[in-house]
This record gives C-alpha cells, structure tokens and sequence, in this order.
C-alpha cells in the first residue's frame, strides 16, 4: 500500500506523517516513510541543483523533479512495496502537478507525461491533502525558523498553491482525501487513521 | 541555422567543430559553438551528478539529460538562433537517443517523449554523425587520456553506441548526414563545410 501526504509548507504533514506511521506499526505493519525531494542519495543531490540555482526554467525544474523522484522509486518504494510494508511518502507527483503544473504554468499534461514510464505512472492508492489556510501555514513556518520573511508576496504564492492542490483533488477526487487541517491535530489524526484502516 | 555533431567518444568532434566554426567566421558568419552536457552552469551541475553516481537508474539518466538539455535551449541556443547566429553543438539529443534511447534500453519513443515541450522538439537544421571505427576511435582516446583502459568492454560498448547512432541516423535520413570520420582530417572538414554551404 501507498500512501501520500500532500499540502503547502506548514501545513502540517511531516508530524502527522509521524504518529500515523506509529499507530500503523503499533497495529502490526511494516511502513516505511519517506519524502520527496530527497529519499535517495541522488534525489538529495538533485534537490541541492534545484535549490541553489536562480536562473531555473519551469521545465529543467520539473524534469528534475520527475528524475528525483524515478531514482526515489527504483531505490526505495518500489522494493519496499514488494516487501510488503506499507509506504507513506511526504509529497510527491500531485506536488508536482501543484507547483511546476499549475504555480509555475507548465502544465498538468506535461508532468503527467514527463513522469510517465513506459505510459504508466506509479500512482499512490491514497493521499491525504492537508488544507489549511495560508496565514495558519506561514505562522508556524515562522515559529520553525524565525528569520523567515512572512510578507505578502508568500500569502499570495501560498494561496495560488493552496488552489492548485485542490484543483488538484478536484480532478483525482477517486484517489485523494482533502483534510481540513486547521482542525486539532488529534482530530486530525483519527480521520486519516480511519481512512487507512478501511483500506486495509 | 542550428547545427549539431554526433559520433561515440574519439571521432573527433570537437577539433572538426572549431574548424568548421573557423570557416563559417571567415565567411562572415556569427557562431556561437556549445556542446552537451554542459553549455549552463545547471548542466554542469547535473553532468557531476551523472558522472559520480553509480546506481543510477536508466530513466533518471534519461531525464536528467533531457532537464540539462531544456536548460541549455533555453538559456544559450535559443537566444542565439534569434540572434539570427549559426549555433553549432557538440553533441544534442540524438546522443540521448543513442546512449540512454538504445544503449541503455530506455526505448527511442520514451526519449522522445521526456524531450518534447507541449508536444515539440527543437530539432537541429543538419546534423554531422562522425562514423568511426571503435578501435580507431578508442586509440585516439588512449593518446589523449594516458591512463584510459582501452580493453575489449570498451570496444563492445562503442560498437554498441556506433550501430545504435546509424540507426537513428537511418530514421531521421533527412536531417542526419553520416560522415565516414576515419578519412583525412581536411578531407572530413572540406565535406561537411560544403554541405553547410548548401544549406545557407
């Protein structure tokens, strides 16, 4: 089984990714978590490019994106999905379509088919779309590293992002899950944990 | 006018190109000389990821070649064609079609689907294929890098990329020109300057 988180900065996965994993090895799984960019040495590397280069086209970007997260899946979740367990990736191809897609005008159809092998693309079973609202978001980014700038040009990107992933949701309404996560983290928490148990 | 050079290791590209480069200058014309990969600092960047890993997969090859390459179009190639300059590289997309398409059984279809932008490929005005014997070509290579093991492997894997670029040469015979690259120097370059001459 594979699981995706989804959402802009701040908006929570990474902790609520933690005590999902938990529970779901407290029931007797193996899982296996995971997060994009990044998961494979390559990956980490690729990420380094993609951060430290200003003059990036939208495309090298997302062919580089689609690159990272090939080598993530050869290495790690395709051979973990053959063992068994079950693999919660933080972000992943619908950050893709979100971000390069739609916030910086690519294209959904050109993602889909950079990210395309053989015509197949290796699609979760189920992702969570974690929705908050930007001003949340960009709050508790700035708690986490307090030199951040928190100006009006990052509620208006956060915003425009926020829209792609749930126009996102939109058009793969079969697959992903949207999660109101300006609510209690705990409440949170139950309602994926209860959406994965009925998967299982 | 956009022309590009292919040919395995050894056949002489690159000293061909600065002459031919020396030629057309002479005639009145602007060149701007480039080659794959390479040509931005984000290509750079990403050729060092290529050349230092060792479990990358095929596909991500593929794709980190085609990320190198959109940059290179957008940053050096394009602005030069529409400083109406004779762009010629060392090196472009049938080399991916070669190494990655044919030698790393990615499939010819798959390269050319990561390369196309909504649908297009920048395709070169003419391109040069510098067909070469191996062991000629590996020779050459012996001289210039003292340390290069020159074993029967390499001669295999030339000849490989050698028959795959003849292929690709017959699928694209309106656009490819295949030069018989163990003849004279000057002979070689007399040919080629003579066909761009048809095309200017």
């Amino acid at each position: 089984m594979f699981i995706t988180f989804e959402g802009i900065d701040g908006c929570g996965k990474s902790s609520i990714i933690i005590e999902i994993a938990e529970l779901l090895k407290n029931i007797g799984y193996n899982v296996f978590v995971t997060r994009e960019p990044g998961g494979t040495d390559i990956s980490e590397k690729i990420r380094e490019i993609i951060i430290k280069s200003e003059k990036m086209d939208g495309i090298t970007e997302g062919l580089l994106y689609a690159a990272s997260r090939r080598q993530h899946i050869v290495e790690k979740i395709n051979p973990s999905l053959e063992r068994k367990e079950i693999v919660i990736s933080d972000r992943y191809i619908d950050s893709s379509l979100a971000y390069q897609g739609i916030g910086r005008n690519i294209g959904i159809e050109q993602i889909l088919k950079i990210n395309s092998i053989n015509n197949k693309i290796l699609w979760p079973n189920i992702t969570f779309l974690l929705d908050i609202d930007p001003i949340i978001a960009l709050e508790r980014i700035k708690k986490r590293n307090k030199n951040d700038r928190f100006d009006k040009e990052s509620i208006l990107f956060h915003n425009k992002i926020r829209k792609a992933f749930l126009q996102i949701a939109k058009k793969y309404n079969n697959r992903i899950i949207i999660i109101n996560a300006n609510e209690n983290k705990q409440v949170i928490i139950k309602k994926i944990f209860d959406k994965i148990k009925t998967f299982l």
